[in-house]
């Protein structure tokens, strides 16, 4: 059950990727490798600090397979991909509380702190988005999408908080994944975000 | 055998790193640090996802002295070496096919599956490159470069057909390096690239 | 009184990104992402590279605590820090030196050779802003700042030096640390940098 939403979530994500190549003319690999990286990405990170190599997503096709449909779906129906964006975005936020919980979890397990379990969901579920975005020449969404790592920080923080209440792991993903996507969904709906200091001269 | 043709492929892997530099108005260390970078950098990230640490450059520090040695002699004879560009990109070429060869097979010994090693392999011929075009702020040339990692996906696969059918391993590595220099080569010579989806509206 | 040191260095590397979020406009999670991964960063490579997962700063939650706290005085007080910005780039100095001479100790203490060390202390010093600069979409500052790396480079070959000739571990990490931060601060007064190859010609 975790490993289909899992894979519901890479193939999501990768679906953006190849979106990012296509919006950057780039040809069927090129795509292809900006789904897969996107895809996959917060998990190669995620497992390559737990030292737990090689990396889940090389250990299971499916989550390459995953990632390659993704990239032919938007090659074959970018129109009506893009007709249904807002879909789209809807999926992404699901697969982002689905990865920071995913990731927080593996963290805890591992034996980290309360901080090292909201950083290790936090980059599980940005990851992927950040080295798309750094590949492409963009800033990544993350540094000032509204409320995206925000939403995965608050996830993950629930989920040490509900592990030191003693909740048991359904739970803790259950609550974790949801509030993620809750929050993000509010955002994209509000344009919801922290505030932003003022840089304190022009010079600096 | 193997070790010396992966010393010439990270130094001629360094040498466009080092020029990259140059390129970009970079000081000697500048230089050496693309180089460095450049030259080792698929191999780095081919054995941190392999859990294979410290990795294999750090285990051998002719491949160090292999980049300094592009560095310098880029720096020395940046002139000549321009004026021979076309050999550096048949060098460069050669350098794809073995490291996607060497990449692919240490992940089929590893046990990974197809996709598995050909995405290693993959990433081994590219990292190099795609840090270097990341750190000076161009798009990775990996992305957009005809049949470049085209190539070196094509290679990689067929290292693993080969294994597949039993084939004993220098069979592998020796189809797959050349098959992947072969194809580099002659996107080199008629601009061959896979065709490119248009991007479904301006606005996406 | 190590980690003491470390904490420090991380602390004030956590400035430097969190200031660089600030001139950036995101907002506060945007900043607090770039306090922590400057600040992480260079340990991160480091620990990753060298197999040593999870990484120190996963083990020790003062680590990210210091990230924050660089984070929360950028937050709140940019204006005041930023008037004693020459303060915060002595001790930014001093940040880099320390980090160099502890990546080259773990790097020697795990049985790399000579090249290999100076590598894992000058990417340990330089990592965190390395990742900070590529995410906001600027080269990075170590590849022409003037004796910004190169003096992490030198700082760690002493440390190699002293290593080889059986100094102790205190010694080596001293002159190693105060190397670094007074060749940067050195170049800071001086604009001391190497010199740069002018490129062959203009369509290279």
């Amino acid at each position: 059950m975790l490993t289909a939403l899992d894979l519901v979530g890479t193939f999501v994500f990768a679906l953006s990727g190849a979106f990012k190549g296509v919006r950057n003319q780039l040809d069927w690999l090129g795509i292809a490798v900006l789904a897969v990286l996107t895809g996959v990405g917060g998990g190669l990170i995620r497992d390559v600090l737990l030292g737990d190599t090689p990396p889940a997503v090389f250990r299971d096709e499916r989550f390459f397979l995953a990632c390659l449909a993704g990239a032919v779906a938007v090659i074959v129906a970018a129109r009506p991909i893009a007709a249904r964006w807002n879909r789209v975005m809807v999926a992404d936020a699901l697969g982002l509380g689905l990865f920071a919980a995913l990731g927080a979890l593996k963290g805890a397990q591992a034996g980290l702190g309360p901080l090292g379990v909201v950083m290790m969901g936090s980059l599980t579920a940005v990851g992927g988005g950040v080295i798309r975005d750094v590949l492409v020449g963009e800033r990544p969404a993350v540094l000032d999408r509204g409320f995206y790592a925000t939403a995965a920080v608050i996830g993950s923080a629930l989920l040490v908080g509900l592990d030191t209440l003693g909740a048991t792991v359904p739970v803790q993903i259950g609550v974790a994944a949801v509030a993620t996507s809750a929050l993000r969904f509010r955002a994209m709906l509000t344009s919801m975000h922290l505030p932003r200091p003022s840089p304190p001269d022009a010079s600096l």
